[in-house]
């Protein structure tokens, strides 16, 4: 197949996303809401998120500006090239752009889900899968129409290199991209979390722990903040973190693939992500039911589905492009270990097996078992989910290159773009589940009757499973696309060792001191981390308990004297996710320059290993143990070891308080911590390495 | 100077070591106890621990005997030298009898300690400080022994083997007895680890939980098994595992000046771990005092002149060895090295600064706020304490060697052997801190008078402090005999291929894929370990708590009409230990040899160095987030935040008991696991390494 070929098929791959997102974002705009007190409630959550999201874009604004003109500079200087700093404008603002747009479709299509379960379950199921798409399609569809932009504006401008060169030159902008992307992602990760939970946290520890309010009771003055936080962390945060993944994905594959000097293997990955859109579409159109029984059953459906098609859409292009069907091998060795990752976290999460029972058992007897039950829950989640992502990615290397280094970790990265391939409805799937949380928050906060009540019950329990599901993907992908991220790394270095001169052998031999120095550094970095961030919660939380408790006790609130300040708690919990993430923000911009210059590439490559892995494991600790916890609470919920009030149930509200700021703040944001050190090194790896060898 | 002055020197400085722990153990022996309540208790309290270590010896001793009888086969097939066997056997026959010496003796010391409160502060103190060095010096001197005499029995059986060779064959050796010893170590301090947590937390659990007793009081069933606990984990348990470090940072040491090809070399490591025996009898000569305030004072001023005279020492050692005091220095940043992670772990866990204040705060508002707040200032102190590490790794590797790479390992591995010099003053105020705990719990237990409970208090907290202070160096130490001893698997690896005729290029690049699969699944590792001490200590716990309210409700005890039956609870205790320990026992031997294997040489070492350092990360932070927890408990009974019986405190307790396991059973084991798994890779590796390229 020819390169025009493929570019024609990567815009109209772009535009058909883009115009889904569209046709679904009118369709939720349409459907009207007869319901007030719905309607009401859905609009301060609205204004709420908006108000948050000026202030989190305004001051990400004022990061990326400034990196702009920094980067302008340096290319002026000659370290970078011209199209750098444009890249990571694009990066970031596209990720802005889709998250925006998915955001605030979400809290139309919360209200229109909550309406809906008058009507039954099918309606009230496609409202919020409808708004899931939104963001879903937007992602997807600005990740393609960026790279396949800088595709032709930087082919369009340099007409007469070679090949190979042109390729060189594409891919190393290209990758610079997911600095924009990754530093929005950080934000919206840490701030939407820090954010998000702190309410979280107050709103359970005041309302459940001393007046006995259930979840989401109207009178909670931080109720809109917990509804505020779940679509600033829920949905933005997510999306502009798997924009990122997928967005650095693909670019690693494509500069693993100009490796082979031949632009056909950097085709190779977008045309899959093309693929992915079309495939998806038909998936998601599989997904419908009128039977709660089968709700799950349903969207495995449209998944599995769109999975198959990958395949056979990936086998037709990859024999075209390459005349063999080797490189299949590598894709579906992705496919499978996205679903492996999945089951295993779903295993140990979901209340249908037996480690979440066990421990829900376990809160029988103290705060401290239940405590430690999670804990130790999280740990044994790591081992075998790191085992399933070993195993891919040796045999996806195996497989692709027989032995040949290059080709092998295209295979890699290929895994890793099959992954994130079925993004545009694993990312629908993934955003309905915080929609369907809202609307059942919703229909709590306005009364409705018992019928509405289990549907939004069974809409909420799904998403709870497909968001484990949906986790799984990332998370592997994640990693893999780390690991391709780093080779990139090791790219640039010599690239710009070469550009001044220097010597050009680097070493990474790890039995080398400044190796051993850098690993363990990298591998203590994340607990840094993530105690900021746990930090954070509690600090920001203990601020909004204290609020909440002088509105309960100053204002009658809970006797109907007055309405609760609901504003008071979102302004808290703003200002906590702005003040709590400089500090996270400066220490990751800060680091891996440091670690570059005083160590060099020896010390870097094996301070960004040990991060990532270290990394990964704690997030997927952090993330299992949370899930759990929240689960092992709601099984005791449904009548289990004393159900409702028992002191087994207060016990889980300690697991589950302690789990939240664990799978909703710092687990997530690790992962993207640690990809947004790699881009930054990535990015400024010309300037340190001549730092360093001049210090040096 | 001449080997043989230097054997002389070694055999006169571990001679001297045991007669120093002969003197004071009959010392300890010949004080009589006027109090019949305090002999009982501590009798009965003897029988258990002998009871228990009977079973955990026998345990042990199977498993050893098994592996002796395997190792002589393999000796036979000529995989390995005929050495190695009765290597194995020495090093785990020393550590159980230094251990076995050690605790016989506290459980007296502690009688006599508590008696002696009677007569002022410092006959007491003297007392513990006298029961405590039992255990430092039986520890060092049969190490020593142990060295000295493989040393004197190779040279022996091969008088005519050229130098060079000669010490090869003897550092190949003496670095398989660290086998013998860790797996000792591992079943101390996994198998205490749980017989002590497991009574701990259920006597806190039921006893101050729900029938408001205090502390150690008589009527709690669980209070002697916990008592037991202290002496099998803090004693015997410690006592093993520092066996094992300084026997391994020595052996590793020599093996990294093996490499340097001068017998001088090998025996720099040795003498200077001669040097430190001397020179702590002198240090511990100078500790006393009648003074509550001085007591720390006094205790510092001991170990600070012992490192004194350590660097004085080894510097005419040195200079005479070598010609020249370039090697003084990494000697200096082990010292330094040590006390910098000693400062950094009491910072986080003492009541006298910022940390811990502010964690008892926590406990006014929630469980889950002191989990959290524990949990994040435990991984806040990981990275400062990894820095200091790194700096003095590549510091004591660069100033040995100026960029000679074995000159500089072998700096790296004497900046160990500094560290671990100081170990017969270090680990006997170590030992010290549970004697004075259990002194305190005996007064409890029989009602002493009120000065006599403020001198109990005064040494109790006395050792919690000088806990810390121990564990800098041990956890320091630890690491960087780890890394050392990884090289040293490399060198043995070589040797082992040379031997088959297989390729000898052992690549160790980290851009490698094997590579990298092997570094995440040893970074996950340690998570699945912890997981399954916490889940044992949790399960352990469950059974003894239900056997204590069977207790309280059957037989009436709180009313006083029956005694409680102690022994059934020692029982359970004895046999969750042996129950729990046996599938990490089972893991930690088969993974490294399943790796190996399947991945060969450049997968294991990359497992290892990431279990390792993850490894270093996780037992850091599980540490000290519990001493963090336990101090802020202590801070809040001092009347502080509500005091006793607020419900701050309870929320303590619970951060207390989540860090139980924490400190005493997780973290701790985690560093002898890790280097349990390097020392079979070492011991195996010749097989396996035959069994990888037979199958690959």
């Amino acid at each position: 197949m020819t390169n025009s070929l493929n570019l024609i098929i990567l815009y109209s791959a772009a535009i058909t996303s883009l115009l889904m997102m569209i046709s679904k974002k009118f369709w939720i705009k349409k459907q009207e809401v007869l319901e007030p007190e719905i309607l009401k409630i859905s609009k301060d959550v609205h204004k709420g998120t908006i108000s948050f999201l000026k202030r989190q874009y305004t001051s990400s604004a004022w990061v990326i500006g400034s990196a702009f003109f920094v980067l302008l500079f340096l290319a002026y200087k000659d370290f970078i090239s011209f199209y750098t700093p444009f890249a990571v404008l694009t990066g970031a603002f596209f990720s802005a752009l889709s998250a925006y747009l998915g955001m605030t479709t979400a809290t139309k299509a919360n209200a229109v889900t909550a309406h809906y379960t008058k009507f039954g379950l099918n309606k009230s199921f496609r409202a919020a899968l409808n708004g899931g798409a939104v963001m879903g399609f937007s992602v997807c569809g600005f990740i393609l129409l960026d790279l396949a932009l800088w595709y032709s504006i930087i082919s369009a401008f340099s007409p007469n290199l070679p090949e190979a060169e042109l390729m060189e030159v594409i891919t190393s902008t290209i990758i610079t991209f997911s600095f924009g992307a990754s530093f929005m992602a950080f934000m919206a990760r840490v701030a939407g979390g820090i954010f998000t939970k702190a309410a979280d946290f107050a709103a359970d520890m005041v309302g459940k722990g001393r007046y006995n309010l259930e979840e989401d009771d109207p009178r909670n003055p931080a109720s809109k903040a917990d509804m505020v936080g779940d679509n600033a962390s829920d949905i933005a945060g997510m999306g502009q973190d798997l924009y990122e993944s997928f967005g650095a994905g693909i670019a690693a594959a494509m500069q693993a693939g100009s490796m082979l000097l031949f632009s056909t293997f950097v085709m190779i990955p977008l045309s899959i992500s093309a693929l992915g859109i079309f495939a998806s579409i038909i998936g998601l159109a599989m997904i419908r039911t009128n039977n709660e029984e089968k709700l799950l059953g349903s969207i495995r459906r449209g998944i599995y589905s769109t999975s198959i098609l990958i395949i056979a859409g990936s086998a037709f292009i990859i024999y075209f492009s390459t005349g063999s069907l080797t490189l299949v091998v590598p894709i579906i060795i992705g496919l499978l270990t996205g679903n492996g990752i999945s089951w295993i976290c779903e295993y140990y999460t979901s209340t249908d097996y037996k480690p979440v029972k066990l421990l829900a058992k376990k809160a029988e007897i103290s705060h401290a078992s239940v405590v430690l039950g999670g804990l130790s829950l999280g740990k044994k989640s790591v081992l075998p989910i790191a085992l399933v992502l070993v195993v891919g990615m040796i045999s996806s290397f195996y497989f692709a290159g027989f032995g040949d280094y290059n080709l092998g970790i295209y295979g890699v990265s290929l895994a890793a773009v099959a992954m994130l391939s079925t993004l545009p409805i694993t990312l629908t799937v993934d955003a309905f589940g915080p929609i369907a949380d809202n609307a059942q928050g919703l229909i709590e906060m306005t009364g409705g009757n018992e019928k509405r009540k289990r549907i939004g019950n069974s809409l909420d329990a799904l998403g709870n499973t497909t968001a484990a599901t949906g986790k799984g993907y990332a998370i592997g992908s994640a990693a893999l696309a780390a690991v391709a991220l780093i080779g990139a790394l090791s790219n640039t270095i010599q690239s710009a060792l070469i550009k001044f001169n220097l010597p050009t052998e680097i070493n990474t031999d790890a039995l080398n001191v400044l190796f051993l120095a850098g690993l363990l550094l990298g591998v203590a970095v994340p607990w840094l981390f993530s105690a900021k961030l746990l930090d954070a919660v509690n600090e920001a939380s203990t601020v909004m308990i204290n609020e909440i408790e002088r509105q309960i006790e100053k204002l009658g609130i809970l006797e109907g004297k007055n309405e609760p300040d609901y504003n008071k708690c979102i302004d808290i919990s703003t200002k906590a996710a702005q003040h709590y993430s400089i500090v996270p923000a400066i220490l990751v911009i800060v680091f891996p320059i440091l670690i570059a210059i005083l160590g060099g590439p020896t010390m870097i490559i094996a301070f960004l290993l040990g991060a990532l892995f270290s990394g990964f494991c704690s997030a997927v600790k952090m993330s299992n143990a949370g899930g759990a916890w929240d689960n092992a609470k709601k099984y005791i919920e449904a009548g289990f070891f004393g159900g409702k009030n028992s002191s087994a149930h207060k016990a889980a509200i300690t697991g589950d308080m302690v789990g939240d700021p664990y799978k909703d703040t710092a687990g997530p944001s690790l992962n993207i911590l640690i990809k947004l050190m790699i881009t930054v090194s990535i990015l400024t790896c010309p300037v340190t390495m001549f730092l360093h060898y001049l210090i040096f």
